[in-house]
């Protein structure tokens, strides 16, 4: 008889005598069996976690009808893991809930289930199914599933997967559950690299992403107490009453022992990007009408990340712990002037696009080598009561709801509600209120502030997560949308932090406030200079001086150049300085925008940081327009509109598409577009003189609709007029070298390693407008400003 | 010899004897006689300030070459006031500078200087005037000018100042200054009339109108504090940064004694009109670029006061101290039935609408009864510190800046800046700093976390204004402009609260947590359900029902009646709950907005109020529109975008106002503007069906621009057309019937008595659109509900 199933049986029985329910157990029908194979059986993961929570399983399943047998597999042959595995077997401990000699005879029964097999070759994995199917027939047992757990690094996923779809698929109509751990790829591409290949061993329902951050048990109750507390929570749920989120982990331990891994990870791919993010997501999501609707749960989850705001550098506040870089030399073997860029402690600012949340600042931070082991989320909301004369009243207190995941001065897990804000309802027996406290103080408030909800059983998270593996509830676990769709979102930043040297801090309490940081509007930067400074030796090369801008003169004009980032980041300045003094001056800024896509970004970066930029009395005008419906994805207005004026509050009356459509059709002359605009630009524009022109330049020369050869010249003393343009849509409208000449300050942006053969040419041509439209920008009495960045400057 | 000149010119001898200045004396010039009269000078601010500061006044002017005679004047005979008068006078006490023999010399002196006279009739004004001039011929002394101090009810002033001009003006060349004591009038219409009425006898350059809160040095200060650390300020006196800004003055006194006057004024005109707001505008107006300049500050406090936004019984929370009515009872005769609705405590949220200060709460609250005496105002910034491990590190701590006017805990007035802001600079002799402290707590934080400035000598508020008046300065003085503008201000707020019962207090420490208020956006409310609550039978005949919506029905459609406030605040709230609703399920909501002046108050509570509304997935639509340019001020779109859309955040493509203007020309059929409308509205909003219209309707019945007589039948399918108006300007667009039946709400608003024959006479018509073009709207499958307020309902 295979052991496993005589095993089961005898335990089944046995308890069944034990119990007195002969009656019972004589009637629990056989559900099929199980097999669960744990590849990377001997590992750290494994030791520490996984063998507890299938055993935890197996204890809760024994009499369910289910029969099980367990592998641990690894790369080591059966002489050398054996041992190991079942020294590990043996450590497991019985959930609280059974009596001594039942946990002895289960903990008995379990380690004869168990067995260690090597996985290593197709052949293993071609014995190891064989093995499986013949143990079942010849037990004429029914099949119900095959669990294989992957505890492997990453890279092995795919392989393994794959020996799995070949060689150890089940039998008809039983299930396979093949469960992956973190980390699912290193970035955007890579991820959906991996998930493309795992697509072609594994259907999507039978891959299990595991953020052992959901089995948390205070993680997975996010979703279920805003829906009991919705009567509450509905009406301060939002930007008005919540002054931030705080999501924190923070760790004690540093990363010797696992440099390899952690160098190529970071914080930020560590344990933001998922467990951190999860929780924002939780958060901060629509509640799903039900919540237990995998799809819808999704779906919302979709929406929050759709909705965040674009990161980059500006955004996050790295560091490293001192200690890290010897780490790495010694593990990597890497010589003394190595030098890590790796970061081990991030604060990022996150912002949610959506009306709800619109300015409300997330704070995601985690590093190791910190004061305390601590993580939780806190909702701090805004202090909105004036004491009169009561200061010392809870209702002058602050107001917080915090979801403690463990560990700090609490030490369980829980919910915490601030009394004044409101009694959380308790509709669920897991839960239950503390009532007795230690005197400890929890982010600000004494403990006896806050009503405290704890679960009446404490679960380990992996264990949890096993069994919601084993019941196949899909919920808990990250679905591949919402992996890429997270990678999507944390790769720009990863990618412009490549570069960005970190902080160093010394570890512990002797970080001080070292790491502490400051918000600014969408950014933020440590709150303190820093005491311990990265030398330009250590920095290479590059050195911070690559950061800067350089002035200097281009065809006898003024010049700015810089890297493309810090180029915009001068640009969107000089542009509110002359709003704020147009502002000052007259009243109003007459402010004229090309298309294109260099100034995308500069629209971005005036949406998105340039909060107190005068938009109120700002003008805004087209200096070219193509010929389509201004609604339309191609048009100049269009773009101009999603990337800069849906951000901010302008007056209806102060924006100034170009009248291209008119009488139902496109940039027809008799419908006089252009004069209407040129009406408009003398009627409001004092002196039809810009206060700030922005152009581009094309590869041949041409600036606004402009184009060469088309007779700049003739048009008189228009101010706009139709134009034609080499490329589609042929018809464009555009300001003339007039109008644009007028200005008080033009601006012309070019961006890009493939305008640099242009800029060397330009530098070279005299002024020809008519092959060189670029040339004709000659501002009367005003000031012109070329911003080129390095890549177009230097090629 | 006339005694007054002779006692300065034996003074100035005397004095220059004594200090052996024998010849500075001598060439001290004889720069003019001065003559005070305190109209009002027994009353009980003169005995308490004024006779005091004058004779600093004295006391610092003696030896500058003026010479002086003061003069208490009131409405009692010579005999009776004579004592009352020297009484006070014997009273006062030398600055702090002068050594005790000179005080005593200086003060015998200034008890020669001063006479009672009665000042009650015409005549006695007239001998006033003959007494000093017969004095000044007598002496041959040269005349340098008259200050006449109305510390008298404002009542008398316009009398006074006449009687003044007609007997008491000086001679030629000579000044006359005349200084009127807060309450200038009641309201925006009595201050007003105030004005002219002092207008016909004073010129503005005469009338100083003293506020003492402006010769607070602390107030006084903070001008120059702005501008000493602007290099700090600059970056942070901003709504990005600051949280809130509070304006507090605490008072234990009751009114007991002054109801007469209180009873008429209440705490908001008392002390929030004129003082409060006075601080209010030095915090938050431009600075100046010459703060001694008095015009351009009066321009800049304007400014301010222009861009306030309208307050609404709902911006204040009011209480009453419970024995107050008692004291009015008495103190009036009043039987026990009366029952006063003066507030004695107020406390008000007040937006600023500039894009400095958008979104960020001022807060001003007083009281009488409560537990402590003091003054500030607090500048209370936002936490943008995430502290990761140093939370009682100075830079976690709150940031704040107090002007501290005096009293409290502190016990002397300061200016105190929170230890992580900035060490202020101190540029000016007259301030020092303070850095031995007791240990004692200001707003929060122990005093050693601030930087504490103080005068290095204090001044009593009445002596420094006395000396500017002297001085002829100007700029410590309300002007007639900001007082109007405060007025104008305060107003509709006292108005809109005449009718509102304010909270009972019992006073003092026993207030407890009662008079804690709550910021609800633009509002505020009482923070705790009131423990004394005024029971019905004090309330009279209305009581609290007259606040309460109706639900009924009105031409066996669904009708909504309340008092016009509450009935805006309904509407609103069924427009957002269909625009969430509409959202939720499609993603968007289409609301078809009329013109007319009904609208405007629902606008502005949606502006100002709703600040969740769904904006950025409504599109906005008009029900009808005048053949004008949509910038022109009688344009139903302009009244909209100025009253709605300009403060809220939308697309622009999601704002539609109707094409009226079109190739230069207004409503041209050939143009097909109607048709263009037509075929967005098919084009964006599904089935043609809005989420809401919003209609009124017109004496005639009409509603949308839909006019009796016009054959609304006729136009067919169409759903919108151009139609004639009987009244200027007649041509208009409009939706048709049919495009208003297919909405899915249809909201009819109809406000004011003028309105209220309509509604009778519309109750009885039977449906006839050609007559009664309202009667036409029936919603094919939508629902329509009147809005109807009880003026326009019950006459």
């Amino acid at each position: 008889m295979w052991k496993g199933v005589w095993a089961a049986l005898l335990l089944l029985a046995t308890v069944c005598v034990q119990r007195g329910y002969a009656k019972e157990a004589k009637g629990t029908q056989s559900l099929g069996h199980v097999s669960v194979v744990i590849v990377g059986g001997t590992g750290d993961l494994a030791k520490k976690y996984l063998w507890q929570g299938f055993f935890q399983l197996y204890a809760n399943q024994v009499s369910s009808g289910y029969s099980f047998s367990f592998y641990g597999g690894s790369l080591l042959p059966n002489d050398k893991a054996t041992p190991i595995l079942f020294e590990v077997l043996k450590g497991v401990v019985c959930p609280r809930e059974l009596s001594v000699e039942r946990c002895a005879l289960v903990r008995e029964q379990f380690l004869r289930l168990a067995e260690y097999r090597q996985l290593k070759t197709s052949e293993d994995y071609q014995a190891l199914g064989k093995h499986l199917t013949e143990q079942l027939t010849q037990e004429g047992i029914v099949e119900a599933g095959r669990l294989f757990y992957l505890s492997v690094p990453a890279f092995a996923y795919a392989d393994i997967a794959e020996k799995i779809n070949n060689s150890c698929r089940p039998t008809d109509g039983a299930w396979l559950r093949v469960v992956l751990e973190k980390p699912f790829g290193h970035d955007f591409s890579s991820a959906q690299l991996l998930s493309t290949q795992l697509g072609t061993s594994l259907k999507d329902n039978e891959m299990y992403r595991i953020d052992h951050y959901l089995g948390k048990q205070v993680v997975s109750k996010i979703l279920p107490f805003r829906r009991e507390n919705s009567k509450h929570l509905d009406l301060i749920w939002n930007k008005h009453h919540i002054e931030r989120v705080e999501i924190v982990l923070k760790e004690t331990l540093d990363a010797k022992g696992r440099i390899p891994f952690y160098e190529r990870y970071g914080v930020i791919r560590d344990v933001i990007q998922n467990h951190l993010t999860e929780v924002m997501t939780l958060l901060t999501m629509e509640l799903p009408s039900n919540l237990s609707n995998t799809k819808e749960v999704l779906k919302n989850k979709l929406k929050i990340f759709s909705a965040l705001q674009h990161l980059d550098r500006n955004c996050a506040a790295i560091g490293q712990y001192q200690a890290y870089n010897a780490e790495v030399q010694e593990e990597l073997s890497k010589t003394k002037e190595h030098f890590s860029l790796t970061p081990t402690f991030a604060g990022i600012i996150v912002h949610i696009d959506l009306a709800q949340y619109e300015g409300m600042p997330v704070i995601l931070t985690s590093g190791k080598m910190l004061d305390e082991r601590v993580g939780y989320a806190r909702i701090l909301f805004k202090n909105d009561i004036f004491c009169i004369q009561s200061h010392s009243s809870v209702h002058c207190k602050p107001k917080q709801i915090v979801f403690y995941f463990g560990h700090g001065t609490l030490q369980y897990p829980a919910i915490l509600v601030s009394k004044n804000l409101f009694k959380p309802d308790l509709m669920d027996t897991e839960w239950k209120e503390v009532t007795e406290h230690k005197d400890v103080s929890v982010l600000g408030l004494p403990i006896s502030d806050y009503y405290v909800l704890t679960p009446t059983v404490e679960r380990e998270a992996y264990a949890e997560l096993i069994s919601h593996i084993f019941q196949g509830r899909k919920d808990s676990f990250i679905s591949a949308e919402n992996l890429l769709a997270s990678w999507s979102f944390w790769t720009p930043l990863l990618q412009s932090l490549d570069n960005t040297f970190p902080r160093l801090y010394p570890g512990g309490a002797d970080n001080g406030n070292m790491l502490d940081f400051k918000l600014l509007g969408r950014e933020v930067t440590f709150a303190n200079e820093a005491v311990v400074m990265v030398t330009q030796d250590h920095m290479g090369g590059s050195g911070t001086e690559s950061f800067q801008v350089m002035q200097g003169k281009y065809r006898s004009a003024d010049m700015v150049s810089a890297w493309p980032e810090e180029l915009i980041v001068r640009l969107a300045a000089d542009l509110q300085a002359a709003a704020e003094n147009a502002v000052r001056e007259g009243g109003c800024f007459h402010l004229a925008l090309s298309g294109g896509s260099s100034p995308l970004a500069l629209f971005q970066r005036l949406a998105r940081h340039h909060y107190s930029f005068p938009w109120r009395d700002t003008h805004v005008w087209m200096v070219d327009e193509r010929c389509v419906p201004l609604t339309e994805l191609d048009s100049n207005f269009r773009t101009l509109h999603d990337h800069l004026l849906q951000h901010v509050k302008m007056s209806y009356f102060n924006i100034h598409p170009m009248p291209v459509q008119m009488n139902q059709r496109l940039c027809v002359e008799e419908d006089s577009g252009a004069l209407l605009y040129e009406r408009d630009i003398t009627q409001l524009v004092n002196a039809s003189s810009f206060h700030f022109v922005l152009l581009g330049v094309g590869y041949d020369g041409h600036t606004a609709s402009l184009f060469p050869g088309s007779k700049l010249d003739a048009r008189g003393n228009s101010l706009v007029a139709f134009t034609e343009s080499p490329a589609k849509p042929h018809q464009r409208m555009s300001l003339t070298l007039k109008a644009i000449n007028q200005a008080q300050k033009v601006g012309v942006l070019v961006m890009g390693k493939s305008k640099h053969e242009l800029v060397t040419q330009l530098s070279r041509v005299k002024d020809n407008p008519n092959n060189w439209p670029i040339t004709g920008i000659r501002p009367t009495s005003g000031r012109l400003v070329w911003y080129i960045d390095y890549d177009a400057l230097l090629g």
